[in-house]
């Protein structure tokens, strides 16, 4: 497939700078400020699908932010992919921290700083740019439909019922999502399993107004103290959660499935220094790779309560709020999951104060076979591309919409990502190295070939 | 006194208009965006003690916010009360909780609404008022001098330079401060003691930048979780503080000394009842007046760290941060217990996580006597005034200047304070009672004649 890299390699420029005009809406679904900027993202969308040659590109919309559609059908015999993507990106918050802006995707040591440069703008931009080189150079090998929404990181809300409603129009063989990251180039590995989250907002409230610390402190319940002293008491001394139920779920994994985790390569030392930790924290009886891999967590997101402004305030606050969220794995469901902590936080508030809990979104874990055709087209394609078989590896982030698929269409998924680690995702200064880019590029319609030929 | 409280009457009008234009500047200490403000309330100032009729009125630079004094010597052989307040005000946070702008001030209900409504530019202003009424009336009964600063609410920082530097000046006889709180008019009350206070700002650094939850969730210690059990470990389940030597140098008062504290009329009910909660808390083994006014407290005062926006954002956070003050009683020295936090706080913080302990400010703890001439004096001017002598009461707020002009001046310090707990110190909706202020400024006068007279 030498015309396939030699169009590329032709192409890089404007591949480049296509994707840096995407990068460039600010396109958080989280904020509402940034509402129009999500939709002109769809609209730049659909329009790059159709130049590539998408036939019935469409904006759908739904209650929430519109869901980008394209496909291309060129035998109705032939298997057909679902490619799956999202426009939205996480908040850029603390902007501070940043040593470019987020939204003017800047190129240093070969690597594109920007937010949404890997999660998921690079990684979903990929597949409209392999369709283009198909397009260009071999021709399609399958049919390809496109599903790009704009809400996967607020908990893809909308998607379930835009799926229930289109099933004939999503109908499909696999679904092919690059949404996760592969240990290195050098040593590349497919994810065969995703946490799901429960998510939820929490908040504690003492007296009716802020107090004033000197007048009533020491008679009155500080809500900050008394969150702290939940949120403590979530996990045990072992880092075990508390939530009573909380692990009924889990099943747990056999010692051979164990030991097969634990060969993934993992430098704890490096590990340790890229983080600047001196040690490393977690559950007890697991080691890091299961930790983030096939253990359920629970997480303080955010927490705010009381003055954090500049200098000193001697206010004993009326109220404390944190965001917590939960990952999930495979047969833990998140509504359980979620109900679960609300019944046990809600139930460890002493009188001296009134509590919320606010489910957020959620997700359910989600499990891919190593055994399908799509699995093997993809090893297959990664083999090809890198020169080196992937290795099957659990990841420790959630697509919740791996899931809904499987429930809803009763698709599998294949989750081909091209990002790293280490590329900040949800955090300052996120990345994707160009090199990963283009090599994603070149491998996506490598997998539609062997899917194509493994299907016949 | 009928002409003093003639002029009062015939001016009130023009009184409340200057304490109105004296609110309306927002003299936040606490953060330097307001440091022109700040300087133009310390001109105004100047500017009414001059035209009231004081002498030798200064705006004295320090090396934060200046200090302005005036004087009027009528006899140097006779005595001479130093009148302390200040024009320095709390940060308003959080805006959206007040009714009106905090820094327009707003009567309902009798009540003036505004920041420093009470704390302490009403209090304080009552002074200068008081001093127009007997030039213009009675005349002074002994010699005044004016100390009003600016730092206050941040520790007054400068203030013990500019004491030690001006011990001539500042000579008297006694100190008389109006920033503290009576019963209510009905029960009149005179503070016999005051808290002292150590503040301190605690970081909590984890990871070098924020993380995917999902991906590293699990496997490195949240700073947000580990601060949670941090603060959760400084109370123990009676609510004592763990802070290891942290009660050593407490006094303990007699169960005489107790029960005459808790003559203080204290009604549970009705204070549970303003304060919306449902239960109080505190020190195991003491009353809510015992736990307000003679027992050491820790209070949080503000805590933050990873996502604090709208919606969901699943990071795994960098750092978090609180700020956590403790008030202090008598023969407990801030720099001890600041010292002992530090050290112990630090000692807590698991190998996981970095720990940053920095000092705000603190102040000394006080106790007044009420054997003094001074203390006298204020009895029967209240008793006069209000028809009822006074309550001694135990103030749970801090004055750091109290300690510092005892120990720099030799001077003892009566504390007439005309607010009500009731008045939103350090909190939205803060305000100052109209029939206070007129009653403060119809209270002062006598307090002078009664000093002059009770020191002959």
């Amino acid at each position: 497939m030498s015309h396939i890299k030699d169009y590329i390699e032709a192409n890089k420029q404007r591949f480049l700078d296509e994707l840096f005009e995407l990068l460039r809406f600010p396109s958080v679904s989280a904020d509402s400020k940034y509402k129009s900027d999500v939709l002109k993202t769809a609209d730049y969308i659909a329009e790059k699908l159709k130049v590539a040659g998408a036939d019935n590109v469409e904006v759908c919309p739904t209650a929430g932010n519109p869901i980008v559609y394209g496909e291309k059908i060129i035998d109705p015999t032939k298997p057909t992919v679902l490619v799956y993507g999202h426009y939205d990106v996480q908040p850029p918050e603390p902007l501070e921290l940043w040593h470019t802006p987020p939204f003017e995707p800047t190129v240093r040591d070969g690597k594109i700083f920007a937010r949404g440069a890997c999660d998921d703008k690079g990684q979903m931009y990929m597949h409209i740019k392999a369709f283009e080189v198909m397009q260009q150079t071999s021709g399609l090998p399958c049919n390809i439909k496109f599903m790009i929404e704009g809400e996967e990181e607020v908990g893809s809300e909308n998607l379930d019922v835009f799926v229930k409603a289109n099933r004939e129009k999503l109908a499909a063989d696999v679904i092919l999502i690059s949404d996760t990251a592969m240990i290195s180039l050098e040593t590349p590995s497919l994810e065969t399993g995703l946490r799901g989250l429960s998510y939820l907002e929490v908040e504690v409230v003492g007296p009716n107004r802020d107090l004033h610390s000197g007048v009533y402190g020491g008679a009155v319940a500080n809500p900050a103290t008394i969150l702290a002293k939940m949120i403590a008491s979530l996990h045990d001394e072992n880092n075990h959660i508390t939530i009573p139920g909380f692990y009924d779920d889990v099943i747990e994994l056999s010692a051979e499935e164990r030991e097969a985790l634990n060969q993934a390569p993992f430098n704890e030392d490096e590990y340790k220094k890229d983080l600047g930790v001196e040690e490393l924290w977690g559950e007890k009886g697991y080691t890091s790779i299961e930790r983030t891999g096939i253990r359920p967590t629970l997480e303080v997101n955010g927490i705010w309560g009381g003055y954090i402004g500049e200098g000193a305030k001697t206010v004993l606050p009326s109220k404390a709020s944190a965001k917590i969220s939960m990952r999930l794995v495979p047969n833990q469901q998140s509504a359980v999951i979620t109900s679960l902590f609300q019944k046990h936080f809600e139930s460890l508030a002493p009188k001296y104060v009134k509590v919320k809990v606010t489910p957020h979104h959620g997700g359910e874990p989600a499990v891919t076979p190593t055994d399908s055709t799509a699995y093997k087209a993809a090893e297959k394609a990664i083999e090809e591309a890198f020169g080196k078989a992937p290795i099957p590896c659990r990841g420790g982030g959630s697509i919740p919409i791996v899931a809904l698929f499987e429930k809803e269409l009763g698709l599998k998924t294949v989750l081909m990502g091209f990002g790293l680690d280490s590329d900040n995702l949800h955090s300052p200064n996120e990345k994707y190295d160009i090199a990963n880019y283009f090599k994603g590029i070149e491998t996506i319609p490598l997998f539609h070939k062997y899917y194509a030929e493994l299907s016949k």
